[in-house]
């Protein structure tokens, strides 16, 4: 698999000793890299929307938690290990990957009697699950690859996708999940077109996707969210590939606001409906999605004013959309139920939507 | 029942013997009246929507060949009269009341000789559907005001609605078709509460709808139009009302891009989703909607560009929200088949979403 950027979305600079980061809030207007050297900033960063997506929050909570320990007297206390969990787990609810990487490093920070060693160790454990996110990735892409190239086969033409949100490398380190099988189908040859859906509030397909995409040379059209229906119906989708933000033990997936609309649609129309995700975002305690994953209401303000450049000179602003003094409401994920749900894409194999689907996988 | 706005959407000055609008492009930001009076005009404000909405854009055609009558020599020949028909019919293609009301003026000009007469009759014509549309559009709210009673009944608290677009008055002329319901309900005194669908590419949710509602006092909030799925899994919505821009004989439904998902998600949740619409909607030529209905694409600047006022000032000014160049499509309607369709709401009462339902009471 070749690299799809030549970038990352986070890297710890030896050099600095910062944890560095794009800045997401700026793309795809100006690239801005944000240096990271305290865990309050890191909290800002996740909070905040500097970055996102469920796996690359889980690698900067990681971060995190190394900066953590850096700041702390004697390299962290128990008290203070546990006190900068608790401020990384509040930033955002919804993903589960935060809370799985924070205590994979509380797991392996409780074990050291040396504090000199917490801090080498926490970098350690943070470029490892780094590490591992790449790795997974780029196996998403080789399994999920297959179903592009089967598509391509039958038909002969070029392969329509549709993707909702950015789970690309912008939202991992690398290779991205719902995106790794399209960059490994393109890099392979297959003709290939991806429908984005624009993604409001906050834009992430028309502002990273479509950046993302345009990098790597791969053909795309922005639409709004509404139009993914219209486009399946008139046999203009081949395949809808999504990423996921917390995965039931059943197969329910929390993804981006508006997922399970296009799943219905999916259904609704014959098209193949799949969700690529690692491992670490599946909640081996949860079986029912719709009651059990918390939903994340952010602030309202999104859905009411939305930012771009002015015409002229390129200058970022933001504009209000509504009336004034108009209420607002803003739920960031929904949850689309596996039955809705074609297949899973992990770092393990494609699977299906089911229990007894993810545990042949990841007995 | 009661007026609900002291405004129309469109109206006949005598003192002027202009047509005068509302410019709904400066909406919610300003209130700006346009004097329309030549056909021209009428056209570039129908193309360009400075009016919108089927029935609107029907009694705005109308009104169109009234002007083209004026402005020809001898008040039109035959063929200016075709000329103008041909201009304002080429303006936008999927609301079929255009056609409908233009066929309409040809036919009582067609029979007149003296042309002395043809411009007090263009006139009286255009008067006589815009006089129409608002009396069907009252008694849509007042057949369709009976299902939110029940809702109420049964509930014996605030009911949810939700709606797509902007089929307000508005859309029409006065009370809307979607919006006379729930006009009707508020007027009653049925506690009420509308989710408003913000409406991308155009926003038509969020600036008309949520302006309209505002300014009749009706609870509502505003979400993106990825949301409606999530509200509906939750029990938030317990009735879904929207317009059409063309129906069916059989009872499919083209209506603003999105409308199908919503109907999607309100058949997998069990709530039931209306459509308000006058009979000059119904395009009796056509069984198949998804096939038949020509599905207008517009410039896909207005996917790429939102507009807004800045925050400071309130000046309305465009931000871009793209990657430059990156390609859009914004396809402005789509199909809801009739099978997704609870019911019909239209001026005679309301019915099946089926060639027999619609034939019982339109025979």
């Amino acid at each position: 698999m070749s690299e799809t950027s030549d970038l990352q979305s986070i890297w710890f600079s030896e050099q600095s000793e910062t944890v560095n980061i794009i800045d997401q809030r700026h793309l795809p207007h100006r690239l801005v890299i944000e240096e990271i050297d305290d865990l309050q900033r890191m909290c800002t960063a996740i909070r905040e929307m500097h970055l996102r997506g469920a796996p690359l929050i889980g690698v900067a909570a990681a971060y995190g938690m190394y900066l953590a320990c850096r700041q702390a007297e004697g390299a962290g206390t128990a008290d203070s290990l546990e006190a900068a969990a608790a401020l990384l787990l509040a930033t955002r609810p919804t993903a589960v990957n935060l809370a799985w990487a924070v205590e994979r490093q509380l797991k392996a920070l409780r074990i050291i009697d040396d504090p000199r060693q917490r801090i080498p160790r926490a970098l350690t454990t943070a470029r490892k699950i780094e590490g591992e996110d790449i790795d997974s990735c780029r196996r998403i892409g080789e399994h999920g690859v297959a179903l592009i190239e089967e598509i391509h086969k039958a038909k002969v033409k070029t392969v329509n996708m549709l993707t909702h949100c950015n789970a690309g490398w912008l939202a991992c380190v690398r290779h991205g999940t719902a995106t790794a099988p399209i960059y490994e189908a393109h890099r392979r040859g297959i003709p290939l077109h991806v429908w984005v859906d624009e993604t409001r509030p906050r834009n992430q397909g028309a502002r990273l996707t479509a950046w993302e995409l345009a990098r790597a040379g791969v053909p795309h059209t922005v639409v709004v969210d509404n139009a993914g229906g219209h486009l399946m119906q008139h046999g203009r989708v081949d395949l809808v590939i999504v990423g996921s933000d917390r995965t039931t033990r059943t197969g329910d997936v929390a993804n981006k606001i508006g997922t399970y609309l296009k799943a219905l649609a999916a259904l609704d129309n014959g098209i193949p409906f799949y969700v690529a995700l690692p491992s670490s975002t599946i909640d081996w305690e949860l079986r029912d999605g719709i009651t059990e994953i918390p939903i994340e209401e952010r602030n309202p303000r999104e859905v009411g004013f939305v930012a771009g450049a002015l015409k002229e000179g390129g200058e970022i602003t933001e504009v209000g959309i509504l009336p004034r003094n108009t209420p607002a409401a803003n739920f960031a994920f929904d949850v689309t139920p596996s039955r809705l749900v074609t297949g899973l894409i992990t770092e393990r194999g494609i699977c299906a939507a089911t229990e007894q689907g993810i545990a042949a996988l990841f007995s």
